[in-house]
């Protein structure tokens, strides 16, 4: 039938689970983590995700034959969301980024031998991965088509040159999906194994952000030799394959925000509740009310929106309105979010005995990861343009 | 299934049927409006009614039995938007404001004899209707607590006494539903024919949107006399049955505004299309994309959120909640999206010579009929408070 | 010494003038105001100039030997915001646009000849005049690059051909002073009287403001003739004319809207005082004290950048930059002030018992109207590329 | 004279001085930064110290006969603006929070023993001192009146117990200036030596900022003992003594900040206008273009708002609502201008190779620190409830 926002009863008592589990592990596994160190030990990883194994809310985008659970986007958008409440539980669920979307590009294109090679280890969390894209300017960032890395075939299978920026998880990756230019405007994608002696991680970028495992790299292709089937699908392909990853994988990064934000929310709201000031409690002042109100709006309306956003992808569409819409709006909106927590909460919130200093530090960014809102903003207004712009309106 | 955004296929054909009679009949008898002049002649509105009854689309939102559509809360959603592209569609459906929910109060609480004799005669357009809640300070505003209008039950029938202010469609109405104080805290809806003698419509008040068929008036209940079983639904339950119309009012509201807010939309980015400008097209510039981008995400998150609420209500729900997050976000997303599109055509947006200067004067009050923004946050921070200010999250 | 903020005796004495006339005189006159009437008739403006002349407040930015006080831009800041407490304030002290504008540009552009003319009956009030500058599409609008006006020179004198749109004041000026393109990108300014026959005043536009006397008006030239020394100051120096005109008269136009957004402010803080609501005064509840904080705080930096355009005009400098800065925050700001205090004050807002809806209605356009906000913010970019964009800050 | 935005020559020189300063000895120094690092040695502030007095540029706000150059507040906001362009500049220029409130405030109140043996040495940067107010919930925050610390006057000189928490500068200082409760409604200020037994920097605070020398502690006062003649001033006057020192530092701190916000800008633009996307330059693009425009426009009203302020203090007035204004802006538009610089600089923004980053982690506590946003809007809505609450405004 038409328009629904019910669940199923299965997906209700995965979020259940999930829920539980995050609660009673994940959160408390956050003391762990070092302010100002650079993500944390693999170990940590390693731990949570043998514990949501045990819990059975393990890998739940990842198809059943892959050991996971096999659920569609809309299930994703309910489940990502409550792992998203800390920056650990995806990681924990082995659904964090840049991972969970090259599972999803490996499962769409990969040959099988690929699968079993790299897809069937990554799923299972015994490694990690890197998607190796963006670089340096004047190379590819927001505008793909300045892509500079270069993979040339020749007899001997390929070979990469080239730099690249800003590599998430690079450090500790078992392999990197490498977006490189083939011909005049082609692109290919190639898997390349960590231990190939022609890529080097020649730094971790000092960020904003710091949480993420295997940091932003810098990942250097000198000479770069793989055999002739490393490509990922067919060659000169690559820019079409990374548009099968973008629009899920920016769709994900705002399900997993989306719980950052709603915890962040959930503390001001707990914490002004608590405390006393000018004869009343902080959360029974005017201003405090008008931003738990804006939150619970924002948190709202972002959840509609990635709902909207992953039932058009799981109706087999490409999305890319809707998950444009979704992505820029989101980032945003979380961002609001997080920032009001904080300012509600006072000294305590720029403070690392509260979350909210950490989850700033680490959501702002995503208004420029997997697209920044202006390239997004234009997208959509491209669009405007060809859908109203040639025939008046009535 | 969970989360599904598709629309029945006999949605599609009536949205279809409502689009085109909107671009054939309604818009273009935008032309017979003149500005300054309250609402329009009901002659005006007569004809475009019976336009749509011959389009096999008039009372959309009317049981079957009333000679309407049927629709549920979502099938609403849908058609409303659309008829909202035109100040003048809702009247030519029968689906504006405030007979609308009107007839969803009398549908729910009057008796049998009531729907008879007012039900029927407002489903069928014959008569308009009004409900006369609000007083002028320090009477009952936002805060209906404060409701001064007394009703007295005599030996003879009550009697009302007091003044009503800003009640819409006043003006050659057929009926008042009256929101009366009985006892001391307690409230009755009352039924009285505009000819009692008791009832004055006492001035038309000027204000900024003035298409409203009726206007906003000052109604003065001197004495006013009706008989017992004048009562609608039982007596003392007045403050509950506002909550039964207020809910779905304030949402189909919203999905009234989107259809208007979607126009303002259609027509600025269709100009700037057209608009030569500093050697490009108005639309290329980077600042005109960024106003259509932020329309675009407005409109879609205002979708979103009018949808879920409409799903809500349709299990039965009050939906207080989602109607709350919706009738305050598409109020000032709507405004803002009118209010860009005029900013994108200049001089032309100011003038009358094109429809946003009038949307624009019509919209703004919503931000503060059926609840001002503010007292929907307030609502919204007190239930968070009650969700999370009790026990710490996690 | 440096900066200083504090007002010479004499303008603070003018200003306590200016004061006590709007409150006893312009604002009771508002009473005469029609609400979607087009102005108001030209007796009333004379009748409250005659009254300012009596008061010894009229023409305050006029020089002394053309009857006015001679005020610097610094004064005219101070006085022009307080007569803009009321639209028909301006009027009455003969400072409203465009008549304002006109005088600056006459005193510095005009022959003796043409003062005598133009200049002294303007500033005595006798009359009125218009500025016909911009054009409908795809004439010059926001680009004065478009300019499509041509005057061309005769044996005979110029001959003007065109369609001038949205000039203000048209209906009823004595005089035209006409931007005309003249050779392929030059332009020139001519002199044109009312009653040449070779101009026609087509139409008034409706628009969404509608106090301004004489309109928003069509005037089309058709072979209109003017002799040679209808020219001010010289030919083909238009566009540089327009600079001398165009800084200092959005300045002023921030100056008077500022009055406006003062006076709605000081109303919504008043009613909000008054009006009690959920047990304690409106005025008391945060959300309210949130808007009455933003308003002090839009207000007080609106006149900061008034203060600081006007000072840098006074050292003769042209401050393309701070009049920029000044019309595009004040413009936004003065709106969002007037839409905060319409917000506080309810349906009583929203209604034209109070005078904010036609704030609104009349403030609204201030965002267009002397370079939409997109063409400063453009303007202003540029500059801000120049500045830094060549040489690595420090 | 009224209104005036000239600078002296003198301030002009210096100013140029201290830029040259920033240029060439101080923005280098930034080198030797370490993220996650707490604050830095304190021999780079020495070292940075001795170079500004060789400029000649030291303690601009000392007045001269302790070693300074005797600035006003106009002064300051020139040449504090200047030094804030490099977080590393306020220290070097002795010229940084909380040392330079508390020069202000032991000129202002401290007997003339207490300034030989406190303020001489802090004007000349021997030292650093901590001022020592802000308590744990339910203690002092945001409402002065909870103050928990208390203060006993023995016959054996004051007895100070209590928690103070969020107190910058407080690891390493020399001296604090501790605000206590005395009897039931009085503060008092007390002068404690660092070295007093009885009390304890118990912890440095983790936090979203991290480069304040001195961090912000948690300082424990436990029967800590102080001779009688301890006393700032005279006893009981401690919130009179706060009022003194509040107004000015939070203006200084919004001087400071803005250099920040007018680095970060410039950083962007020059960013932009080297950066080749979609076919220009990022610099060209609208969006961006819309973004330096805002900055330009933050800043210079923020400017003006400082400027306002200061010379409202110069004049000897408490200027309550001036710096409420100006701290309420230009925290919250400063935070825009480096969250726009950054969003424009993409991955480069984020990362720790550009300073863009550090800048908003710094900055984001500013709406908090020195009273939250909310507090003074509080503030400013109360005061605007007095002006215009009781008479209607004409």
């Amino acid at each position: 039938m038409t328009i629904d926002f019910s669940l199923d009863d299965e997906i209700v008592q995965l979020a259940d689970k999930v829920r539980t589990f995050m609660s009673e592990v994940v959160i408390p596994a956050e003391a762990e983590l070092v302010h100002g160190a650079h993500g944390y030990p693999d170990e940590l990883r390693k731990r949570l995700q043998s514990a949501a194994r045990d819990a059975g809310i393990f890998a739940p985008h990842v198809p059943t034959e892959y050991g996971g659970l096999g659920l569609d986007t809309r299930g994703q958008a309910v489940v990502f969301e409550i792992a998203g409440r800390s920056l650990l539980g995806p990681p924990a669920l082995n659904c964090a980024a840049p991972d969970e979307g090259n599972m999803l590009l490996l499962e769409k294109v990969a040959s099988d031998a690929q699968k079993i090679k790299y897809l069937a280890p990554l799923a299972a969390g015994d490694v990690r991965s890197s998607f190796a894209m963006t670089e340096p300017a004047p190379g590819a960032g927001s505008d793909p088509n300045r892509l500079a890395t270069r993979a040339e075939l020749t007899d001997d299978g390929w070979v990469i040159n080239g730099t690249k920026w800003f590599i998430t998880g690079a450090d500790g990756a078992a392999f990197f999906i490498v977006m490189t230019r083939t011909g005049t405007d082609k692109s290919t994608m190639l898997l390349v194994d960590a231990d190939n002696p022609g890529v080097e991680v020649t730094r971790r970028i000092d960020s904003l952000d710091s949480i993420t495992i295997g940091g932003h790299c810098e990942v250097v292709f000198t000479d770069c030799r793989v055999p002739e089937d490393a490509v990922l699908g067919a060659a000169d392909r690559g820019f079409e394959y990374a548009q099968v990853r973008l629009a899920p994988a920016r769709l994900t990064h705002c399900m997993r925000w989306l719980g950052i934000a709603q915890r962040a929310h959930e503390f001001a709201v707990h914490y002004a509740s608590q405390r006393e000031m000018f004869g009343s409690t902080e959360a029974a002042l005017g201003m405090a009310q008008l931003q738990f109100a804006d939150n619970e709006i924002d948190l709202a309306a972002s959840r509609a929106l990635i709902w909207q956003a992953a039932y058009a992808l799981d109706q087999g569409q490409r999305a890319a309105q809707e998950t444009s819409v979704a992505k820029t709006f989101v980032a945003e909106a979380t961002n609001r979010v997080v920032d009001r927590a904080l300012q509600l909460c006072g000294a305590l919130g720029v403070s690392h005995d509260a979350p909210l200093a950490s989850f700033l530090a680490e959501i702002r960014p995503f208004r420029i990861y997997d697209g920044p809102s202006e390239a997004h903003r234009w997208a959509l207004a491209r669009r405007a343009v060809r859908r109203y712009g040639v025939e008046a309106p009535r």
